[in-house]
C-alpha cells in the first residue's frame, strides 16, 4: 500500500504570518497619521494591495511597494522622504522577523514524518519563503519544499503526478479555503481545513457545505489521528 | 539510450534582458540629476542593489526597491515624491515589457525539442520569471519550467535527479558563468556557454580556462550542431 502523500501550507498553517502584516499596517497608518485617519488609511492601502497582487504578486517585497504606492497617492505625492525611509525599514523588519511556530508544531511534523511523506507547498516570493522555511527550523521534516506562484487545482495536480502517488492518497493541510482546499477539492484530493484566527479579506471564500474529501479541524493537534483514519480508509478503498 | 535533456537559461541567453536594466539606469540617474552626476548616482545605486540580493534576492521588485532606497540615500532623504513616484512608475514599466527574443530563436528550440527534453531553469522572482515566459512564446517547447533562488551546485543536482537522467545526459546552456557554467561543471554535468554582449557586474567571474566538460558558442545557433555531437559522444562513452 503506498503511502499518504501529506502537503502542509505554511503561512498561518504551521507558524503565525499574519499578525505581522496586522502590526505593518498599524506601524504604516501612524506613519501617515497627519494625512488621514488609521481606518482611511488602511483601507487606501488595501485596496492598492489587492490590485497590485496581479502587478507584484505575493510578499514583503510586493506589500512594501503597495504601501510605498499608497503613501505617494494618499498624500499627493507630499510624503516625505523620512515617511519613505520608515516604510523601507518596515519591509526590511518583517522579512528578517522571527518565525513564530505554532504550539507543538516540531513535535507534531516528528511524528507525521515518521509515517508519512511531508511536503511544504507554500506560495509567494522564493526567496522570502526559503528564508522562512530555514529559519522555522522545520526543514529537516519535509521531503521536498514548494514555492509556488499560485496555488491552482493544476499546480497541484502536476504536483502530485511528479510525485507518483495516486490521487486519493494525496491529502493537502492548509488555513486558506481558496488556496489550500478548494483547488484540492476540484481535482479530487483530500484536504484538511485548520483555520486561523484571522484570515486576510483577499483569501476568504464562501462556506465550505458539505464536501467529499473534505475535513475541518479546530488544532493541528488532531491531525495525526485523522490521517490515521484517512490512511485505513484509503487502505479499504484500495481492497478489491 | 537515454536523450539529452537540455537545459536553457532564459534572460540574456533566449532574450534581451541587460538593456531593460541599463536603460532603466539611465532613467533612475535622471531622475536624480539635480543631487549627482549620473555615473556617481549609478556607482550608488550598483553599491545598494549588491548589497541587496541578500536581503530582497533578484527581480524587478528588488531593483524598484533598490532604486528607492538609493533616492532616500543619496539625497539625505531630501528626495520628492515625485522622484520616489517615477521610480515606482518605472519599475512598473520593467514589469510589463516586452519580450524581445533573440533572433531565430523560436526556430531553433523548435527544431531542438524534435530531438531531445528541453527545460527552462531560471533565477529571480517567480511572478516575474513566469509572467516573462508566458509572454515569450517560448512556453510550449519546454517540458519544465524551473525558477529558483540561485543557481547552485545542489540546486542543479536536484533537478537532474528529479527528472532521472545520468549526468553524463545533462547539458546546462547559459551567458553566466557564475550561474549556468560553473556549478553544472562542478557536479560533472556539461555546460554550453554562450556570452551576451554585456553581463552584469555581479555575474562576472574570472575565465574559464580549459575545463572538462565546458563547451562556448558565439550564438544559439551553433547549438543543435553541439548538441549532436554531444549525443554521439555520449553514446560512444556508454558503449561498454
Amino acid at each position: 500500500m503506498t503511502r499518504l502523500l501529506v502537503a502542509f501550507d505554511a503561512d498561518d498553517t504551521l507558524w503565525h504570518n499574519e499578525p505581522y502584516y496586522l502590526q505593518a499596517r498599524q506601524r504604516f497608518a501612524d506613519l501617515l497619521k497627519d494625512y488621514g485617519q488609521p481606518e482611511v488609511v488602511s483601507a487606501a492601502l488595501d485596496g492598492i494591495e489587492i490590485a497590485n497582487v496581479q502587478v507584484y504578486g505575493y510578499g514583503i517585497k510586493s506589500f512594501t511597494l503597495s504601501m510605498i504606492e499608497t503613501a505617494l497617492t494618499f498624500t499627493d505625492h507630499r510624503a516625505s522622504g523620512e515617511i519613505i525611509a520608515g516604510i523601507v525599514a518596515l519591509g526590511r523588519e518583517m522579512l528578517s522577523a522571527q518565525v513564530p511556530l505554532f504550539e507543538d508544531v516540531e513535535m507534531i511534523l516528528a511524528e507525521l514524518s515518521r509515517s508519512y511523506e511531508l511536503l511544504l507547498v507554500t506560495k509567494g516570493d522564493l526567496l522570502e519563503q526559503e528564508n522562512k522555511v530555514l529559519r522555522s527550523g522545520l526543514l529537516s521534516f519535509f521531503r521536498h519544499i514548494e514555492i509556488v506562484r499560485e496555488k491552482t487545482p493544476l499546480v497541484y495536480q502536476a504536483l502530485i503526478e511528479r510525485f507518483g502517488v495516486p490521487l486519493q492518497n494525496f491529502v493537502m493541510v492548509g488555513n486558506s479555503l481558496k488556496s489550500d482546499i478548494l483547488p484540492v477539492l476540484a481535482i479530487g484530493g483530500k484536504a484538511v481545513y485548520i483555520p486561523y484566527v484571522t484570515t486576510w479579506s483577499h483569501e476568504q471564500v464562501s462556506d465550505l457545505g458539505n464536501t467529499q474529501g473534505c475535513y475541518e479541524l479546530q488544532s493541528l493537534r488532531d491531525l495525526p489521528a485523522l490521517l490515521e483514519y484517512l490512511t485505513n480508509q484509503t487502505a479499504v478503498s484500495l481492497t478489491p
